[in-house]
């Protein structure tokens, strides 16, 4: 789990600052075009104590891409187990849980993963490597949940993993895009009165979607009646 | 439109061959950590010439992230007009031929799509221009597009948009992520085979789109004879 390190408030260590004005530069100026100096003097803290703490900008950038996503698979891994469903409960209800999970976790860490979103989209070394590992495990588990989900889930692989990505998309938009949810779209994907509204949405998504399987199982009953 | 000189083919000019480095440069190492020097070495043409071309970086950036939103409106507002819906035709089809239009555009300009759609997650003067411009005015069209194909759209404004980002990511996600959908879904978005499967999942979600849409108003009939 990343600490509270990564929230903007104030009375934080320098190890913490150095952590804020990484963040703040990087998602002005993207990682390549920031230089430790820059992060340094931002944090009013010695060049020194930045390669002290994190080896240097990569051991830096490393640090926070594997602090986000061992924190993401904790909440998504926690939010999908077998005993969220109530016992009266629906389908829906499992996806929802989940989604509210990683979006309140997104919200909570919001420049850190509006920063490790948009780093994911190049292609280097330490993307693949992450791929591989984190991202890897996060298909798997969002796998499994929609085969708990939806019934018949993954009988056409394809279109299974294209739902797996729309889900995946889902939790995953405003905070990689936030620049266009607040500039076109009015929305402010990094204050709480955003989840409620955008839940609704993912909950009729999932709704939408079970629907269709039960109308599709419907008409395999009365063809087999018949 | 952007011209041709954005493919990776061959017997390009020395226009072409700057445009096509920048954006290998720009894929591999951002925009940012991208000199003129490397790109004008990368081409094999005088650094000056970039200059002379496109008066630096900074216009080289803006000539290609226009390039790409004219040619894509120009496609978006053509397959969305009315005429496109056949005479026997389903709403469905008016959304599916949108996609198709937009996905076969981003396969085509492929490398400026990932650079443009990446470069638009950032949070500086430039992006905020371009999306007070052009992607205002996908909104607009996209607003009038499933405001003609769903009937009762926009009755929830906020839920309208929530439907129109999520389609618009249909649309720009294998294009802005790419490495992920290669590296952990095994699939190819670069790829005229990645588009087929690709668009029936598109045709399955504007469906369960508009037949919760049939039920809605189905139950809303009953109940009025009642």
């Amino acid at each position: 789990m990343p600490g509270k390190s990564i929230l903007p408030e104030g009375g934080r260590t320098s190890k913490e600052a150095v952590i804020h004005s990484a963040l703040k530069l990087f998602n002005m100026s993207g990682y390549d075009g920031t230089s430790v100096r820059a992060i340094a003097a931002d944090a009013r803290v010695n060049i020194a104590l930045v390669s002290y703490y994190f080896g240097g900008k990569q051991g830096l950038l490393e640090h926070l891409m594997s602090s986000f996503f061992e924190g993401y698979l904790d909440c998504l891994e926690n939010a999908a187990k077998q005993d969220n469903i109530q016992p009266n409960g629906q389908a829906e209800d499992l996806i929802v849980t989940v989604a509210d999970a990683l979006i309140t976790y997104q919200q909570k860490y919001f420049y850190l993963s509006r920063f490790v979103h948009r780093e994911m989209t190049l292609d280097n070394q330490l993307v693949r490597e992450l791929m591989a590992s984190y991202l890897m495990k996060e298909k798997f588990l969002l796998t499994q949940l929609l085969e708990k989900a939806v019934p018949g889930f993954g009988k056409d692989p394809l279109q299974a993993d294209f739902t797996l990505l729309q889900f995946r998309d889902l939790i995953i938009m405003p905070f990689l895009q936030p620049q266009l949810l607040r500039k076109v779209y009015y929305m402010k994907p990094s204050e709480s009165s955003f989840r409620p509204g955008y839940l609704r949405y993912i909950a009729g998504w999932a709704d939408r979607l079970l629907e269709e399987n039960r109308r599709f199982k419907r008409r395999q009953r009365v063809s087999q009646v018949r």
